[in-house]
């Protein structure tokens, strides 16, 4: 009971942080209360428009509140290239390796045992993205996990047919690693050292 | 340009926090977007609630929107005990190790060189309080800095005429830390090896 109700909720929020637990989500809530009120106002401000206002781009399907996100709306773009990730953050990441080829962005990876088979990380999106496009290759950049693994031959087993070119990032990526943890340096790496993908 | 501009003003807004940097605002930003919107949108409003409603205790001074905290305001505690400590987070500390007595806290410590007097930490106000009460002893739990230990000094000088016992902390609590960040454990042993203060 040290602390004021209004002062407890905040501390109590704050702990949907990742990584934030009880003793962070108190400093962070009495060092903003005392020293930068006005941030943590345009933190609650940007936090409302975010939530209510981004969507997914439906192109590529990563969070963007336009309908197109910066990486498709760009029309210097290689369209000839397509790179598949698991999330968001991985468009971040490959983006650090230089490359400039459009996205498509799955929800996670194929987990049987959690009930997420292909409809569930949108494979049939992934396959009518590509049916639309004139690629000429498609990089499959899932994580090095078992799970990123499996998803990515299962891809390269459906594109099989197509006749293009379908690459799995090299392993110069951690095995077992994610890779949004992944430095940049090693992700350019493995980006260059892409082989073609064989079912 | 990885983000949408919705994306990367949270992402910007959420840096103000202490200890997050730009990958680790990233992955909030992301992870809240995928998977916590509404405990989102509940942290922007116990962030505006806070921020708006939240002031200082009339008593002690700790941060409060009620003009009585929880410790002022509870009437079973001791008032013959003062604990004077340097930021609200503190009070959580000290509560940690048992302690029932009454607080005062100042806004951190005499700094004459940012040019931070009795004055600026709010002094005065405790001399006041101190006359209002009826203490038997003040327990002085600046910080076991060069600055909270001159602190402890100038408190325990100004209080010797008053005739009541003044306190420190024994140094069971570790040189140059801060007290917030001691465990529970060593504060409690410091708040019963307390000794009292000659100038
Ligand atoms: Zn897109
Ligand atoms: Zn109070």
């Amino acid at each position: 009971m040290s602390f004021s109700p209004l002062i407890r909720q905040l501390i109590d929020a704050l702990r949907i942080l990742p990584g934030v637990g009880q003793k962070t989500a108190q400093r962070m809530a009495l060092q903003m209360l005392e020293r930068d009120r006005s941030g943590a106002l345009r933190l609650a401000q940007a936090l409302t428009r975010a939530m209510e206002g981004v969507g997914y781009c439906r192109c590529c399907r990563t969070l963007s509140e336009d309908e197109l996100c910066p990486q498709c709306s760009d029309p210097r773009r290689d369209d000839a290239l397509l790179c598949v990730v698991e999330g968001p953050m991985d468009v971040f990441a490959v983006e650090q390796t230089g490359y400039r080829g459009r996205y498509f962005v799955l929800k996670g990876h194929l987990s049987p045992l959690d009930g997420l088979g292909p409809e569930a990380i949108g494979i049939p999106e992934l396959e009518a993205r590509i049916g639309q496009g004139a690629f000429a290759e498609v990089i499959l950049a899932t994580n090095p996990t078992v799970e990123g693994e499996a998803t990515a031959h299962y891809i390269a087993q459906m594109l099989a047919p197509r006749g293009l070119t379908v690459s799995r990032i090299a392993h110069g990526v951690p095995l077992g690693g994610e890779l949004e943890l992944v430095d940049g340096g090693t992700l350019a790496h493995a980006m260059a050292g892409r082989r073609p993908m064989g079912c």
